[in-house]
């Protein structure tokens, strides 16, 4: 091979280590000796000693290797409640947070409590992130698909929704939740407001579980869209917690933070009788507790350094710059997918993936169909052959039939980005020229060439 | 209540935190850029500083915050199998280690992968810890128990393990796996070499996949009594590879370290062929990976400081302390209960548990059955008001019918132990007066009362 291996899929941190604040934080917490030293404080900044103070006083016996209540130590539960309370505008309690290792364990929990059988099912986007595919794949229950919208946007329509619910239950199928990913894997999209509520409605109507995969709620990159938390929008619907049972998903692996092998996260759960509740509990508490590393971060990110902290202005412009990179890079790698023959793009708003469209040649596919390979993954094959470049090909994410993806992250080191761009474009207008349906001496100026099934 | 609440169950760590030399490595590698520093010299040992570099060394990027490879890093997976080898004797590949969130999510992995319907059994003994049913029963197997001999220390006997498996397959239940924890949890027992071999034989004969809970590998309390690894012992006998399917479990939360809120451990798995190897290699991928500081932890604990390092002596003698006051604590509890009109107690060869049995007089199993209560939960529960002392009632691990028992552990301060044991006697004393059958001067000298059912 030619190259290096260069991955734009996330198997690389999105910086090489946690931001420095809450590095030391978790540093001092793992060796609280240290607080006691003189010398610590030529190593570690004021409020990192102070903070980490505070996060060993939440925790019974200051003893950060001992098991936590099985949803995590009441006090950092405490502080991440009001951290929530603080970016939606409406209360929230630490007795409904449940500390988990990684958003994953959490998703699975809620599978293995929603699913009895075959017969209950889970609605889901396609694309959608394979975790929830493989999640009810192995609890025993039925996916149920409905389909984003590339042509608005990768748009999430109600009546998609109605539609695909009342073909499930015409099969006999019990549909229990909606999951719904916020900014969405692998898409990038961010919801709108408005839409966000008629998702909303839609749950209380039909009496669905609202699941929120809201790990990318840092990731926003357009001017014109905000994050806004189902809960918030719920909540500003005017619906209590006895209206609508919802969970909310967060993780310290995306973000501006980025921290993947702490593996930390947390669910919101609200909504659920007491009687649920128990149960939701009765689960957690199988495997005893989440590492207290992961619940320390997770504290971390919901209640960052504040104005006047000694380290606000260098953890400020630490996050300002990691997030408008995300945001520069994805524009980047937009605009190159955009300029290509047989790719077209919808905007990153959000989270941290493109997830371009190939309209690939008939010849390709028919290549393709030879090598026994999915058009996409022969596409993103061929790429890594020619190039190192790794992308996820869109049949692992699903796609409506007869369309064809793949998926890239934005989380290549900046200055590298122009480089992978041009060997990309290399590689696909040399594909392009290989297997081009028509010649292009034959082909009507300016045409783009599409694949069958549009 | 007059006392303060003492639990006599696992709810405090061993030490209040990390023994010394891993605390100091898990610091530096969270925060790495203490490395470069001078000042760190006068805070870490200089082989906790050289350890940090070469974990971080082995961490591809030196990225302790991003995802790794599913099963663990290699270089860490390496270093735990070197361990394995030093301590069996035998050959340890770190391609056959899985690591994980401690100990239980490996055990749900295994049964998630062994159980495909209640017709699945899976052997555990009894009295068991109850992560074993719960898991079976999350993953819709059957519970197929073993009763262990507490007549004879808690032994393991083959001929009831070909008992109860002859007796489940009649009822049409395939059974898949043996799950035996050596050192015993709630039980304390140490299995002697000859007994495990004959439970190797066993697992051979009948096609059984051994599941070998060794977390207490490290709590070994009695000077004839050695912990063997039923790796060990199957390679000693001549088995290897390709004779028998056996998983064996570690974790960073017992030992002399009791480090359970890092939540590291992992499996060490062997005798399975490719396609089932690549079945639990994609269960593990769907948690994407085990977070990095238990993964840390568990290559310590497999690879602890040895002769030469700087920090070699200080590491033993807190080693050795913790080993030999846990031991001196067994031992003085177990006295105590053995002193004590109605309860008989084995010996705690190992692990962190005794497991006292309760000859309760009918009169106080009348009480707690118009309490409406288990027997040994009324007597928990009185001695709980009573005294403020929690210890957990046996009918929670499951018991001999007509039997009684509580756990307790052996994990309260030394120095605490005589106090939590006069108030146990005078609590203990009041209750067989207050329940005696007949009256002191009637019954006949020196008989113990005990209840119905032995």
């Amino acid at each position: 091979m030619r190259y290096s291996i260069v991955t734009l899929e996330i198997l690389i941190p999105l910086v090489n280590n946690l931001l420095h604040f809450s590095e030391k934080v978790l540093s001092l917490c793992d060796h609280p000796a240290l607080l006691d030293k003189s010398e610590t404080h030529a190593l570690y900044s004021s409020d990192a000693i102070e903070r980490a103070w505070q996060i060993l006083e939440k925790i019974p016996g200051r003893a950060t290797g001992a098991y936590s209540h099985s949803q995590g130590v009441k006090g950092l539960r405490d502080e991440i409640a009001a951290g929530i309370a603080a970016r939606d505008g409406f209360h929230a309690s630490g007795d409904n947070i449940f500390l988990t290792d990684g958003a994953s364990p959490a998703v699975h929990m809620m599978m293995q409590l929603l699913i009895r059988s075959e017969k209950d099912g889970i609605l889901c986007p396609l694309p959608q992130y394979p975790l929830y595919s493989a999640s009810i794949a192995l609890h025993g229950g039925s996916f149920v698909p409905y389909f984003l919208d590339e042509e608005i946007g990768w748009g999430l329509e109600v009546d998609e929704l109605k539609k695909q619910v009342d073909e499930a239950r015409s099969k006999g199928i019990t549909v229990r939740a909606l999951v719904v990913i916020n900014p969405g894997n692998p898409t990038g999209q961010v919801l709108a407001e408005e839409n966000q509520k008629k998702i909303v409605e839609f749950c209380k109507n039909e009496g669905l579980v609202l699941l929120a995969d809201e790990v990318y709620q840092e990731n926003i990159y357009v001017e014109d869209k905000q994050f806004h938390s189902f809960k918030k929008i719920a909540r500003s619907m005017g619906y209590t917690d006895d209206d609508l049972p919802l969970v909310s998903f967060q993780s310290v692996s995306k973000g501006y933070y980025g921290e993947c092998g702490k593996r930390g996260g947390y669910m919101e759960v609200t909504g659920f009788n007491a009687d649920v509740r128990e149960q939701i509990y009765k689960v957690a508490s199988v495997n005893l507790c989440s590492n207290i590393s992961g619940q320390i971060l997770s504290s971390l990110i919901m209640n960052p350094p504040k104005v006047g902290d000694e380290s606000y202005e260098s953890f400020m412009v630490e996050r300002d710059g990691i997030i408008s990179s995300l945001a520069r890079r994805a524009k980047a790698l937009e605009e190159a997918f955009n300029s290509l023959e047989g790719i077209t793009c919808n905007k990153a708003e959000g989270a941290m993936y493109l997830f371009p469209r190939l309209h690939l040649p008939q010849k390709a596919i028919g290549a393709a169909q030879a090598a026994g390979a999915a058009p996409d993954a022969y596409y993103a094959l061929r790429l890594l052959q020619a190039t190192g470049i790794v992308v996820v090909p869109g049949s692992g994410f699903g796609q409506a039939p007869g369309t064809y993806h793949f998926r890239c992250t934005i989380l290549p080191q900046e200055d590298k980005i122009p480089a992978i761009i041009s060997r990309f474009k290399e590689f696909h207008e040399k594909f392009m020229d290989e297997f081009r349906d028509v010649s292009r001496d034959e082909a009507p100026t300016g045409t783009t060439i599409e694949s069958g099934g549009d």
